[in-house]
This record gives structure tokens, C-alpha cells and sequence, in this order.
């Protein structure tokens, strides 16, 4: 573990206590910690003890902060094609920001409003690496993976209804993406694009 | 049927001299004859009895036309992913032609390289209806589907590898788009499209 | 956006605030509202600042009329198989009629009692656009297709049990149609369909 | 086994040497014959030790008929949907006739073209029990259902393409049948629906 | 319809309201009843209005019997592979009991302990038509269909857990089940089992 | 590596000469050589450098035996529902004896016929390992199971048609079988099935 | 029945008066009892009759001890992936104690984390059965396999969120593992693993 | 295009005359040329008119050099599971080589034999980015990201049989991976991980 790095905590399975345990196991060695999957309940446990604790609500992660951590490269972009896909992008770009990198969001520009995505082209391609969030069709990696250079880490989302298939559907499209340089995680992974993000961009 | 209105032929399934035994018998009562997924053999055979019959190699189809049709509407525009798709365009174009239909196909315009697309915007937004056809990622229906005002036919087809599970990865990328106005039918069925289409355009 | 055009808003992932800003935000502007997938909560809310708004409790949308809009066309039909694919159908329905579409229905006509679809032909036969909505077997989509003439929009839905694998099995079904003009939506896609069928009978 | 009552080889994963060795095995006991699955090649092996064995082509029955066995009961109705599904529909045909059943068949009467199924309502709400036979949507099944009174037994057919999955469409619509009277016996399985028709006409 | 038969309604996605409704519609017609999926609140709005409702809570069927119906044939045998199994058997067992058969349990006699099955054969092999309802492996059909030389009425359950997928893994089975004589209907449709027994008993 | 036991060649994807090179390396070092789903071309090939080579023509086996290996140990009982589980059995039962156990076989004793199982009950239940290998619904393992007190291992195959789906059928009865002590390997995968009833049996 | 050894009660889908009934049933005779899938509410029933019940909140398994059994053969190691894989593994754990075999537990030594694999590598390959138990990727299979020479039985968890589709992931990992001596029981299944690893042990 | 960096002919569903015409096309153009899925016989073709042609065979991969390219940053690790995998890698290679990269292989190292894998462990762990190729179970993939801290691609291959699925299994193993830092591409596609891997090293 580098110096300020966070060490990371997956909320989903375990109970409050347990996720307060390991928050004071780790942050008595004095390390920053990111949780991901969290509660309020598990967040409301944890600020008693640590008051510098953040929750954002929307991607469901707690932060301690004990050392600020700051990698001088370019910036990361976060784009999703829906509103309803940005729990995900925001679970990626907390993990991002702990990690130390800058991001930059663009929501809300999926490819059936594609005049959204062209109007921030230069967000997008001015980035060093690209995490395309999309649930539904999922089109949005192969259009991003067509206008921009870099790496592009797709992530499929449950978000829909229907022949969705809770995300196998976007899960489909991006592992078949025509684009050179898309990648895909897991359904609904925005940690682990987040991580992966920041992994090449500290290179 | 409408004078000059062709019957249709799916020869899958069905043997050469089937076939041929068909054809007589639509052209003796003076019909035009549509034969889609005709082999070269199958149009070996029909072209000794009727020489004006005609062959697309690409889209497997034989026309035997003893009566031109011909429409007065707007045209329908055909849009490819990849070259690949070709095969399922050409049946599609072919089919709505046979039913009187004026075609302008814009091939090989997928999303992974979008200028292609865009250079061609113009076609795609002046036809009455769109077919866009594309198989891997299927991405081109949500795309087109957001740039026109026009109901689009997506066709997903069988093309790509892998987790493209011949065909099923488009297939739930067309069902699950955003772009509204936006219809499928089944994966390879490029007759299916130019049908409606025509239905669809004549009205 | 055609004058009096509702613009439309998809409740599914959002919350009654969310949607209530949205509403405030379309009606200033003097547009008309088509909200679907909406909760009696969301309705309440809204109708608290537009007491204008209607609430169509099977269908799950809330509509705010600023201008009313009628197409002088002919109707769209919106044909069932059973009872339980009426909230589906009526999702369908009212999106039509809030684009200006004249829409007659005819509800619980499945196969399994092909006498009540052959008691309602006239009306399904003089629709200038059909949509058939079905679950469990869908087999309603082809039997349809085969009796008109005419585009026929078929809607899946996930009513059923065990093997229908929340609709799956009507989905296939009609993907499968060997009835020529029947393309299909996603599953339980009212509004798709409506909208669809809507642009459809513009032309 | 009752008198006249044929013996039966699955030849599908045997060769024709083992085939020819069951026969003589069968026949040598005074039994009757009934091969399935079975090529040319094994009949042409057959056919030089029992002159009196008889080839469907369609159905790659082989029959060999020591004493012929007659039930005086009505007949079985067998309905295809298309002429692609008429190989399955001979085996279940064959195999009934084998059993001393009388056989109707109502072949290409596929729900698309409803008017071909009621011109030969009478033939098939005569019968004591109806096999229906499809591929693509089996819709057939369940419009049968719903026209007669009697045991219907659904035979989903692998004919199609794209999202007909090898059979799997049909076989979901079928399970899913909401005709009361319906079962399902395994894709292209038209011995198992004969076997079972006579069973029951038998009673 | 004939005389003393019961109507039958499918609860599933009806309000109780509903239910109640069109229980006074047929019972004003002097017309036997039969609810299906009935849940107890169902049932008590019914029994407020007829006494004479019957409930059995296990097989959440209602029944009202104007006039009792009575058919002078041999008996149904309903088989389950478990305890869990007999909800899916009791339907199967109302509804042909409500059709005026006879019939006759063997509950708990799976496969894992054969010797349960042994022990009741006389009773299994002397009726003339048998269900097999089972979860799980549903191998149940295949052994009771190689033991038995009638119809037997295959009724996956999606009793079970893990790779069961909800029924899928019984389906499976006794679709491919090697007995002649065997067929299948939908996952838990013990309704449709019941009224298929019956039809073939009247025989 | 134990004095004697053989090392193992898995052929599928090997060239003929890859298999002729990794059998001279092992057999120069002394050891025994087990090669599975070898071709017989592969054998001819082996046999002209190594004449005790042995092929089992029927589960695809090479052997060269060195030096005999032996454990003085009860049996390992191998049982097939159908002849055409065969293939798959004997890879399971070369795999055992090359690792030098007795192995006795029951084939051909499938549910459907389950008297041919209880006539070989003493063998089956004499067993210190049962092997049982079933296609098609695979219910095989659960009856097994159910009669002996010792690990049964389930071998599904990919013998069948249509609802099958390549073996996934018996792969999914077997996964939930509720018979206590049955394990299961992949589909056609004997070899892993003997290895493994080695293991257990050498305890 | 041995001697001391417990009869298993499965109660998913029991009542808490079934389940108190079977206990009783089972005491009176004198024999111990194991009860797996309890819920704390079946728990509290039970221990009112019977004090000595005891409870594994985790494991949800209640057992009685009438007279302790103990078997004199070596221990059986159950491993896990993660900490969310434990109440499988503590399933597995109290079904072989309950059945008098030692067991060791390495818990959350999933792959990811090699070390902590190795740093244990004594305990697992000095067992005589190894149970693995690992959901999400169920990598954990084939490298307990490749490293230990006794018989690996692999309990996919339906632990993991997305593409992990409830436990297929890891199952398919599981049955595809390159590692001889592995087999697989169903999805959760931890009493199977446990009874089958006692089974072997006892040998 | 950088100056060097090659253009890219997917040939898979090309003509041997469409792959010549777009090699002459690049070339003239003085642009290096990297040919995927290319046959022997379109290898045969390209080499009568370019002699500096090079195949690899085993990758299947063209590659004309004009002018060549040499990045200066550190290499990439590719490494496979099994020896079944090697075609896939050597895309990856290939392509990666094509694009200026060094490339150090390390075949054969799959989880089943993990001393293979620490053997070459320091290979692994200098590469700036490390494909892992693997079919089967894919644990591989799992096994690198816990072993090294950089960017891993994990590469599915279609390599196995039975509960493979085609390489299904495989992937979802892979999408499912706990380690962090691996993201996944289609299913065999080599050229996609050597594509990605160079984009990363070039960073
Ligand atoms: N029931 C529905 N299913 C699918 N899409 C819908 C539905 N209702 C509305 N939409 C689409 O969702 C868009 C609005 O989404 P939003 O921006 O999230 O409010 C509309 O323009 C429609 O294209
Ligand atoms: N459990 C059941 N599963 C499937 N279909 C059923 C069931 N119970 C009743 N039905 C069918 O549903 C029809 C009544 O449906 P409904 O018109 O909705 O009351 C009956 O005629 C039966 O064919
Ligand atoms: N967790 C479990 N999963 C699967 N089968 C179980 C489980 N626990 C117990 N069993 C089986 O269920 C049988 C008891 O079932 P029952 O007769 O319903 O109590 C036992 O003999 C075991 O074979
Ligand atoms: N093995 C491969 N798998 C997927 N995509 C590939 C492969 N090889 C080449 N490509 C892509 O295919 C493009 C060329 O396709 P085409 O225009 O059909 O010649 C290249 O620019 C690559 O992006
Ligand atoms: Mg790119
Ligand atoms: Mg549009
Ligand atoms: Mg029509
Ligand atoms: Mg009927
Ligand atoms: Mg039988
Ligand atoms: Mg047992
Ligand atoms: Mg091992
Ligand atoms: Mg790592």
C-alpha cells in the first residue's frame, strides 16, 4: 500500500458491526478508508466514531480521510447514458478520487440524445482514461470507444426493465463493442472501474 | 394482393424442384415472384423457365418481375453496421423494392467509427422509414433511433463471435432501446424489415 | 417538438420530487405532460400543483393537458389476450391519445378463445395501426398479423408463471411471428408501442 | 406387449449394424417393427434381410409389419403449422399408424394464414386427440386448444432461425398455452406423440 | 359446458373484488365454480355471499357445487416427489376432483427413497391416467412413466433451490424423459394437469 | 506420482505429433501413459513407436502399460441409463483400471427400465464408488443414489435431442438431486469421474 | 441407520409446527437430530421441548444430541473464498460434525488473496476431504484442487452481484475446473458437501 | 495513425480477394498491415504480391511491415491457462508486437498447476500490463490480478467442452473476478487485449 492509500471495505454482505470494526482496524494503522456498498444505518455507526467519516448517498460509500492523496496526471472522465445510471458512476468516481485522481462527469448523455455526448466532446477526449456507465442498450461504450483514443472501461448497469435481463442485456452489447479499446467489468461494478481507472492513470 | 404485387417464397427449407413448382405456378396466374434464401442452384433452375429472372448473390433473393410496381412515396433508407451485414441488408433492400419501394442504402456506417454515419445523416434523416442493421453490439438502432423523427426497423443480425451468441447480443441491445419510435424483428430477418417497411411506407 | 406535443417523463428510477420538478419545469413551458410508470404518491404530488393533472391508475401515467392535440387520422387498435395485460395496454394507450391519436381497444381476446378476436375483426381490421399485447404464450401477435393488413406493433408482457420466465416466452413467440408486419417492443413496453404506433399513423 | 404390438429402435446413436441386429432380434420373436431416426443407409440394410420392410422418407421411419394390429377407435388428428414441420409430424404420423391408430393429417395450417386451420375444423374437432406440430412461434397449439374439446399434444419443432433457439421459442409458447387440454412432449419428438395419442385413443 | 360442470377462474392478477364478481356471475347462472391461486381473503369475501364455498388452503382453490358432478370411470393417481410438492398436487387434485373424478394420492414417494413409490405401485398402476408432480431433479415422472403403461401427466414445481432456477431443472428432466408415454405442462400449473386427466379419463 | 500410475494426455486439442512427442517423454522417464479422447489416427501413431499401446476404440482411450498397477481395494461400479452413455462410461472405467482399480459395469439400466437396475442391485450396491452415467434426463444419479450408502458420481452426458440442449438437461437433474452423497463432474467428462473414484476408492 | 448417527430434517419449506413435530418423532426413537435451513423462530419451538438443542445462527442448523457420535479417521478442512461464503461453509461444518468427523475451517482465503491460501496450506493438505466453498468467480475450486491429492468437493454460494446470475458463475467455474478430484454439489448446498465429505471420510 | 502503427483487416467474413485489394490499398499507402483471422490460403494470396508477408499460423495473423515501430516503455506479459489457449494469446501477441510492443509469453501456467505460475512469477510481475488467456474455468485471470499490481485483460477463450458453454463459463468467471485491476474483452478475441494492452503500455 502506497502512502494515503485507501484500504477498501465491500459493504454488502456484512452487518453494521462488522463494517465498523474493520473502519477502526484500518484507520488506527492510520490509513485512509473507502467504503463501498454502504448503508445510512452503517454510515450513522461510523461517523459516531470517526466525525471526518463523508457518506455520498447516491453512490453508497463512506470515506475516511486521514491523509489527503493527490497523483499529478491528467483527469479521469465519468459518463453514463441515463440519470438513472449515476449510483454506479458516482461508486466509480468516489474510488477514483480516493485513489487521488481528478474526474470529470458527464451524465446523462447517452446515445439517444446524442448531441449531449458530442457537446462534451472535449471532456471526454481530453481524458486520460474514459468509464463509460450505461444500463439499458448499453450503446454508449462503442460510441465513446469510437471518438476517443484512450482506454475505455465499460460498465454495464442493472437500470430497466424487461428484456434487460438485470444488465446481461448492456453486459452483451459492451463485451461485443466493434470499438478498439473497451473493457468491461461486472455488472454494476463502479468500484471496480474506478479502481482500474485510477490503476492506469497513475502509468 | 395488389395488381403487381409479388408472392413470396422462403426456401429455406424447401428442395429445388419445390421451389420451381412454386414460381410456375405464381407467374402462370401473372404474378411477380419474391424467393428469398434461394441458393445458386435454386436459381440455376427457376432462370431456365423464366429468363427475365433475377439474381442478388449478396442477399440470396430471385426476383421474376411480369409487372413493374412502383410507389410514389419517400424512399427507405437501409443502414449497416459493418460490411458483414450486407447479406441481411441486401434481403431487406430487395424485398421492399419487390413491393415498389424506392431504396437508399448507406452501408458499413456503424458506431464505432460515427463520422461515417454522420457524413451520411442527410439520407438517413430524409427517408419515411429507417432498417438499420447491425450485428455484435447492435448499438446503430439506438443511435439512428435518436437522430430521426421516423419510425426505425432494427434488425439484429447473426454476425460477430463470442459473446455475441449468434445474434442474441444485438437481438436484446435493439429490445432494449432508448431512442423511442424504434421496433424490432427477428435476428437475419431482413425480409421481415423491408416488409414493414413497405407496409409501413405506403401509407 | 410539434405544437402540443407532450414531452414525456420516465418515473421508473426516480423519486416524487424528482418528478414533481420535472412536471414544473415542462409545464412552464407551456407544454403538455406524459408521465408513465407512476406511482399514486407521484400523482398526488403533482396534482397538488396542477390541478388539471389525470391519473390513470392501470396504466400508471399522469397527463397535464396545456393544449389539447388531435390528429385527423384514422384510430390505432389496442388489442389484448387477457385481463392481466390490460395495465400494459392502457400505458399504451394513453401515450397514443396524449399524442392525438384516436385509439379503440379490445380487451381479453386471446387465442385460447379465438371467437371474441373474430367477434371485434371489423374493429381490428379497420385500424390503420394494431398493437397486440400479450403474455404467457403471445401467440395473439400472429394470429393478428395474419388477419390485417396493416402494421401490427406487438408488446410482450411479463403476466404469467414458471416457464413464461417473466416474459420470455411471449417475447420469442413473437420474434418468431411468420405473419409478415409484425415487429416487436420490449417487454411490458406500453409506451414504446404507443409511441411507436402513434408516429406510424402520422404519416 | 399386446399381440401385433410393434417393438421400437431409437437408431438415432447406433449404427447400422447394430440397427440390422435389433431388427432380426425383434422380428425373429414374430414381433412387428418400428425403427425412428433411421437413414437410408440402415433401411437399404434392413430392406435386404426383410423384403417386406417399408421406408418413410420424410418421417426415417422403418417399418416392418409381421401381422397387422387394428384399433377400432376414432382417429388422431396431426396439424402442422408449416411444411418444414412435416418430417416430425410423418414420425408422430408413422408411429400412430403403427400402433393400429387411423391418421388425418391436416399439414401447413399455421396460424398466419388462420383461414387454411378452419377450412379443416371439422377433420380436426372430429378427432379423439390432435397432435400439433410447429416451429417458429407454436401459436398452432394453443389455437387448436382453444378450438376443440379434446387432448391436444404439442410438438414444438427446431425449424427456424435467429430467435427461434433450435426449438426453444416454440417449446416456451407451448408450455405456456393458456388452451386448457394442452401438453408438451420434447422438441421434434414425434414418436413421443404418437406413442401418446394412441395411449390415449386407446382408452 | 355440460350439465354440473364447473367454470374456472384463474385468481392470479384479479382483485378480490373481481373474484367475488364473477363467482356471482356464474353461480347466478346455477353453474359449478372453481377459483384457482385463490388467496384466504378470496375466500372469505366469496363465502360471505355462498355458504356452501369450500377451501383448501394448501391447494388455494375455492369450489362452489350447485349441483355435484359425478363420472362413472376409473381414477386419477396424483403422485409427488416430496412434501413440498403438494401444493402444485392439491390443485391438480381439486380440479379433477371438480370435474367429477376420482382420484387417489401418493404423496412423498420421490426417488431418493424409491421404496415409497414400490409400496404404493398397485395403487399408481391401477389407475388410468397418472400425474407426477415434482421439483428438483423431477425424475419422478420417468421412473412412474417406465412403471405404468398409461398417460402420464408430467408437473414440474419450482420447489427447490440453486441451480432449480425456479423449475427450469425439473422441466428439463421430464421433457427429456426416456418413458414413452409421458408429456409435461407449464412449472406448477397443477390446473392444467387436472383438467388434462380428466379429459383423458372421460375417454 | 505414485510407482506406476500413469500420467495423462488429454488429446482434444492436439496435433497427432504433440500427442507422439508428450507419450515418448513420459514413457522414456518409465511411466505409464493414460491418453484420453485420442483419435485413432493418434493411435496408429503411438502404436508404431510403443506396440503395447492399447486402444479402447469406444471411450478413445491410449494406453501403455509399463508396469502394472494394483490396489488391493473393493470395486468401483459403473452404470449407464442408455447404450449411448457407453462412450462416456468407458472413459470413466480406462481411467480407473489405468490407476489400477477393478471396475465392474451395469449398462443400459436407465429409469425407464429401472427392473434392469434392480436385477444388477448386488453389484451396484457391493460398490465402494458408484459411477453413474445418464444423458437425456439424467434422473439415473438420484435413483442410484437413493440405493447405496456409498459417494455416487454423477456423470451427465450430452447424449439427447431438442429440450436437452447438449447435456445442460442432465446436468441440472443431477445438480439437484435429493439424493444425499451424489457429486457431479462435467458433462462427458469420464476421465474425471474414474479419477476421482480412484481417489475415494485408494482411501 | 448407524448407531448415534442423526436423521436430517430439510425445513425450507416446512412449518415451525411441522419441524417441532418431526423432532419430537425423531427423540422419541432415541436418535439424534440434524435440522438445516432453521429459522431462529423454529429454533425458539424446539428448544422448548428440547433444552438441549443447540443452535448455529450462521449455519441456520439446529442440532440434538441424544448420544455423541465420533468417528476415528482424520479431519475434513472446509475452505472458503470470502466471508460471505461462510454460512455455506458452517452448513457443511455442523453436517459433518453432526456426523462425527472432525473438521478444520480456513475461512475468507480466496484466490485474490493467494497468501492467505499458503499460509495455510498444512491444514488443507493434511485433510483427507477438502470442501471448497466460493461464490463470485469460484476460482477457489481449481487452486484447492491443483494443490491438494485428496478428493475436493465444491459447493458454488450464490454470494456476488451481476454476471454472477445467483450462484451460475461459480457453478460453472466449478464444473469446468482443470483439476482432477473435484466435484460439484448444487448452488448452497453445504449439507450435501458435508454429508458427501463424511461419507468419503468414513471410508 | 501514429506513423508506423499498422492498419487493422479483420478478415473473418471477407473474401480471400477483399482481404488482397484492402492489404494493396493500406500498403500503397506506405502503412504497416496486421490481418486477423487470416486463412493459410489468404496468407498464400497476400505473399505473391508483398513477399516481406509474415504469418503466424497458430494466430492466424498477417502482418506487413513497412516501417517499424518501436515503443519505448517497459513489456507486456501474456499468459494462458493451458496450451489450448496459445492460438488466442498469439493474437494478442501479435498484435500487440504490431503496435511496437515487447511481448513476454509465459504458455501453459494455468491454476490446476500453480507452481508453473510462481515459477515464472517474476515475469508477471515486471510487465507494465498482463493479458491472461484461459478457458475452462478461467480462474487464471483471478489468480494474476491477486498477484500484481498493474492493469490485467482477461481474455475468455471458447476452449473446453460440456458446461464450458463456448466459453460462457469462462467469462462469467472472469466479469465475476474478485481481484481488482482485471477487465474482460469477447470471448477469444486476442486482438482486443493486444489492442488495449499497447494503449495502456503506451501511457
Ligand atoms: N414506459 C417506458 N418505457 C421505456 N421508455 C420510456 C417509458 N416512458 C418514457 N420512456 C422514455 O423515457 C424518456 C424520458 O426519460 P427521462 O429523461 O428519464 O424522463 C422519454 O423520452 C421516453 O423515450
Ligand atoms: N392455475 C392455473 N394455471 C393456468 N391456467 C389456469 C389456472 N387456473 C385456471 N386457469 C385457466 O384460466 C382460465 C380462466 O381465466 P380467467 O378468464 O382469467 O378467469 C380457465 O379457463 C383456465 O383455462
Ligand atoms: N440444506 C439441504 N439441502 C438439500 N437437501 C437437504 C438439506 N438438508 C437436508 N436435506 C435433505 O433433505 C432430506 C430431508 O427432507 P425432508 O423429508 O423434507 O425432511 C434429508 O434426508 C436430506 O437428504
Ligand atoms: N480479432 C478481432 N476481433 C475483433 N475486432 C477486430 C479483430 N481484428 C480486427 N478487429 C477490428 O476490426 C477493424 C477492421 O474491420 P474491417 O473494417 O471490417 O476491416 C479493425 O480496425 C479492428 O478494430
Ligand atoms: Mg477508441
Ligand atoms: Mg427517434
Ligand atoms: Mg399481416
Ligand atoms: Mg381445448
Ligand atoms: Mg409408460
Ligand atoms: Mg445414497
Ligand atoms: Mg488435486
Ligand atoms: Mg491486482
Amino acid at each position: 500500500l502506497r502512502q494515503g492509500y485507501p484500504e477498501v471495505i465491500f459493504c454488502q454482505s456484512k452487518t453494521v458491526d462488522q463494517v465498523v470494526a474493520i473502519c477502526e482496524n484500518i484507520a488506527h494503522k492510520g490509513n485512509n478508508v473507502l467504503a463501498t456498498r454502504a448503508t445510512p444505518k452503517m454510515y450513522a455507526a461510523v461517523k459516531e466514531i470517526f466525525v471526518e467519516a463523508q457518506y455520498n448517498e447516491m453512490a453508497r460509500t463512506i470515506t475516511i480521510t486521514k491523509e489527503e492523496v493527490k497523483e499529478d496526471k491528467g483527469y479521469i472522465a465519468v459518463v453514463t447514458g441515463g440519470t438513472s445510471d449515476m449510483a454506479v458512476a458516482e461508486e466509480a468516481t468516489e474510488t477514483a478520487k480516493a485513489l487521488g485522481n481528478e474526474v470529470r462527469t458527464v451524465y446523462d448523455a447517452g446515445v439517444a440524445g446524442i448531441h449531449r455526448l458530442f457537446a462534451n466532446l472535449e471532456t471526454i477526449q481530453g481524458a486520460r482514461v474514459v468509464i463509460a456507465v450505461a444500463g439499458m442498450e448499453g450503446a454508449l461504450a462503442s460510441v465513446v470507444g469510437g471518438l476517443v483514443d484512450k482506454p475505455v472501461i465499460a460498465v454495464p448497469t442493472s437500470v430497466g426493465y424487461g428484456a434487460n435481463f438485470n444488465g446481461l442485456s448492456a453486459l452483451l452489447t459492451m463485451l461485443n463493442s466493434c470499438s478498439s479499446g473497451v473493457s468491461v467489468v461486472n455488472i454494476d461494478n463502479g468500484f471496480g472501474a474506478g479502481y482500474l481507472a485510477s490503476m492506469i492513470n497513475r502509468m
